[in-house]
């Protein structure tokens, strides 16, 4: 073992075993630490690291490159300015951390992990009562051949935040390419643009941004925020190699378009669990290819435990198995292991999986499943849409977005919130999340009782207003989804019940033959003869309250075809 | 009758009684009248307005009288400019709506009202076969002799407000009082501040601002805001007349300060429930003075329900009656009576009291019980505090913010929650509205999955590490509250764990003869020596989680009197 390890380290006969062992410094395994070291001060807890870096907070990486964050250093600081070192874990938090050690072996039946440093390739053993696996993911390795090269990278480790900057700064990334729109290469898309004004595109082999946590159609949202932002986004496209052109620059080449020659590459395909060591060591992987571990954290070892992003957890919607890399998860299975150690019985309940993601000047946000997620789970799903402001238009500085909700047909129960606006979104992403983690339906949406004051939200919630959609959907009134452009309806008659002002600022897209009217809501009663009760009419509006009034109004009438545009032009054009 | 009073209500046989008759035309008639047009488009639906102003957003009045909002008629229009009117609710939502006309009696035995139209004084009668009580709230009339002025007025009514802007317009006010501290008393003190560059002060009788919503601890920090904003305030202090001068300019006579001549006076006591008409028709009255209903909205007339400031309401945490005037319930009753008068049989939940008010650049929040109102309730109330940025220090424009926990001690029942701070709030009030609703523990707290990425939030939710703090507390780890400062402690060891560079900034307020010692986290093992193991140690840092872990490694040391000072200097200093 080479001496400047680990002041804390050396190798006597009392060095040779550790209460507990972690294997893992970011999010998981500290946390586990810290809550182990504060729960009992005699406990002996060691923590290898294979990295020199430490409980760096990886999800700022993207604000790190744009520039909103200044130095990595910050990454790895406490909020008042000492940094995360050694010393810091062993002087604050009260564990030894070992860094730039790489666990090698995990032997189960002598309850030993063999170790090996990086520095010089020594090796050593050292024994463990518990172990604590939290070794996160690393990059999906891209499934078509790329070249070697400085300027084609991951972005999911300190080295590749520091090698993208280094090149940024030196004015070598005139243009840029990112491979794979989901949450990093959408928040990377921002950080190149806006602080270094690169030229930027994003390659998504999905039909849409973001999939599996966004339906296409607020998916499409995203895109259209990108796009006005000048990143050139080619979604349903395929890379089938990367190269390097004679001057050295990445060359990537697309099933469906041209060549593409750029500066530099972003390899954004996501994510995998780190299992190796746990494979090797013979313990259950789950069908998500993460490892198997029960409500405890606990793997199918009793003495091993595994949590953060290698870890498998459970959908508390319906029980599947799924593997959702993030932080503050990471943190929570750390609280749970170290409470199940020390003796406590803690269960992790399992995961709503809420996302927040900003886009620009988007917020994007999404919990539980979404429509196309609960159907292939063959659950019976259904929808509703909804725009809003997030607060009384009469207040300065209201902003709207678009939810989507998703619910049990049958059952009324929550399965998702998919939201995406300019304004503020989190609220209805965390309500939901709680509501789902309590198991709650629609009737508790409109149970739900909001902080409600002009500066901050409307009088009523979005979630009584989705609520209130779900049962006009019961009692007959059909909506149809913000994707249904006109043209999906060419014999319809399309009803815009907007104000004329407001028709000028956003003209509804119309299909080339489409039987379009403008009626003012407050007109329509006395102008129903200008439409044909026979045929069908499709109402659109701005938000979409004025098209379900409008519908009321046509039904009352005696027209028998009525379809609302849900979350009208906000939903489907903005 | 009048002939303009309206085109839709001629004396005609038929027009002598309606289906349903709502009596007031502000948030819960209009939301009734027009949820019961959609459901049932044959419904004859009148609802008759005292005042010429319909369906107004009195919410918004505070930031009409600041010029947040330009004209009052942004509070009466549609969020596409159309003006809710009399031909608005007929064409666009499908009632009658007869303004003006003041119901002065309710005959229960023949099932009709009287009206009195207020332009000529006439009267009519009018038959109902259900009727809805909407009649809001009124001012709580000055427990002390005030003069008749323009000058003197309260701040309910759209004519409240164009006589404060009138003047104000007119350069006529220089100085202006408050009395009142609640909600409306501390939204006008940064209205008449913030656009008119106003002098005030504000009073409030009791000793602290915002009372039975906050607990006096978390409303000094609103206290602190407007002082910081240059608004006087005078807590526990009671106003005992308010004369005129000789140029007619209110003078406000105190009981401890001299009085105070100012240009004008908002008499801002609160309301109480409107129940005159009501009473008079011998219907229930509760033990808050509103209207007694069930939670169908139902008075004691099966046939009339009462919705609204009028009605009284029920808490969801420990059953009592109560009585919460706010637009949002006033909304949510609306739709609750009329799917009740379709048959719909709906319940209103009752409240869990979700609170938000803006003061200035503080955002401050409750929701539940406060621990005062708790322990008066006779619950086994206990509490944590806690700071917090609301996003990672690392990101830009992070901001901070102290909330406040009451649960139940045994049950770990949540109760309540309160928040002031410069950043986001309102997700933790919401969630925790949404949890209390749903009967939830401080377990849930654990179990709750917020959305996160560093724009919004950080890694572990303020509401997870509350939850840590309730853990902590059973741990036998002492708490005291940022009420609590150093002179109460006189023969404690005052300890400062925070870095040098930040105690410069904020420097801890210490008493005369405070023994105060400093000494970093990272350094406090190795200087354990510095204190006195059989005094009492008392420990402050910049939010909190400092203190805690070193409270870890002095009981670790053998230290066994340490108390950590809740929330830091965050929630006891800003």
């Amino acid at each position: 073992m080479p001496e400047n390890s680990s002041c804390f380290f050396s190798m006597t006969e009392d060095n040779q075993k550790s209460d507990v062992v972690i294997i893992g410094g970011v999010a998981c395994g500290p946390k586990t630490a810290a809550t182990l070291a504060r729960r009992n001060g005699d406990l002996k807890i060691t923590l290898f690291q294979k990295e020199k870096d430490i409980s760096y907070g990886s999800c700022g990486f993207p604000y790190l490159a744009s520039g909103d964050i200044e130095s990595f250093d910050q990454l790895t600081e406490t909020s008042y300015g000492v940094v995360r070192d050694v010393d810091f874990f062993k002087k604050s938090k009260g564990f030894n951390v070992i860094p730039e050690a790489e666990v090698v072996e995990i032997n189960r039946t002598s309850k030993k992990i063999r170790i090996k440093f990086i520095s010089d390739g020594s090796e050593i053993e050292h024994g463990y009562d518990k172990l604590v696996i939290a070794t996160g993911a690393n990059p999906v390795p891209p499934p078509f051949p790329v070249a070697q090269s400085d300027r084609i990278k991951p972005f999911t480790r300190p080295g590749d935040v520091r090698n993208f900057k280094r090149l940024a700064s030196a004015g070598q990334i005139g243009k840029a390419l990112i491979v794979g729109g989901g949450f990093i290469g959408c928040e990377l898309a921002e950080a190149t643009g806006v602080l270094w004004g690169i030229e930027t595109v994003l390659v998504e082999k999905e039909n849409q941004l973001l999939p599996y946590v966004l339906d296409s159609e607020m998916a499409v949202k995203a895109e259209r925020e990108l796009k006005r932002q000048n990143v050139e986004v080619l979604t349903g496209e395929t890379v089938t190699e990367i190269k390097l052109d004679d001057d050295g620059n990445p060359v990537v080449v697309l099933k469906k378009h041209d060549p593409i020659t750029v500066d530099y590459v972003f390899l954004c395909l996501g994510v995998r669990p780190e299992v190796t060591l746990a494979q090797k060591a013979g313990l259950k992987i789950g069908p998500t290819g993460a490892i198997e571990v029960n409500n405890q954290m606990q793997t199918s070892d009793e003495n091993i435990y595994a949590g953060g992003d290698c870890a498998e957890t459970t959908s508390r919607i319906n029980g599947q198995k799924i593997f959702i890399p993030m932080g503050s998860l990471a943190n929570r299975h750390g609280r749970v292991i170290a409470e199940n150690i020390i003796g406590n019985k803690t269960a992790f309940p399992g995961v709503t999986g809420a996302f927040l993601v900003k886009i620009y000047d988007l917020n994007v946000g999404s919990v539980g499943l979404t429509e196309a997620v609960a159907r292939k789970a063959g659950l019976n799903a259904e929808f509703v849409w909804g725009s809003f402001p997030d607060k009384p238009d009469y207040y300065p500085e209201s902003k709207s977005f678009s939810l989507k909700l998703v619910y049990e047909k049958d059952s009324h129960r929550l399965l998702g919130l998919q939201a995406a606006g300019h304004g503020d979104i989190c609220r209805r992403i965390d309500v939901v999340s709680a509501l789902i983690g309590k198991n709650s339906t629609i009737a508790d949406l409109f149970d739900f009782e909001h902080g409600y004051a002009p500066p901050y939200s409307e009088a009523l919630d979005p979630l009584h207003h989705l609520a209130g959609v779900v049962l006009a959907r019961e009692k007959g009134f059909e909506f149809i989804s913000p994707a249904t452009v006109s043209e999906d309806y060419e014999n319809a008659q399309w009803l815009d019940v907007r104000e004329p002002d407001e028709i000028k600022i956003q003209t509804w897209p119309k299909g080339e033959n489409a039987d379009f009217h403008t009626i003012p809501l407050n007109d329509l009663r006395e102008r129903l003869g200008e439409l044909d009760k026979s045929r069908l009419v499709v109402i659109v509006c701005k938000r979409g309250p004025r098209s379900y009034q409008s519908a009321v109004i046509l039904r009352q009438a005696g027209f028998k075809k009525v379809k609302i545009q849900s979350g009208g032009y906000q939903a489907a054009c903005v």
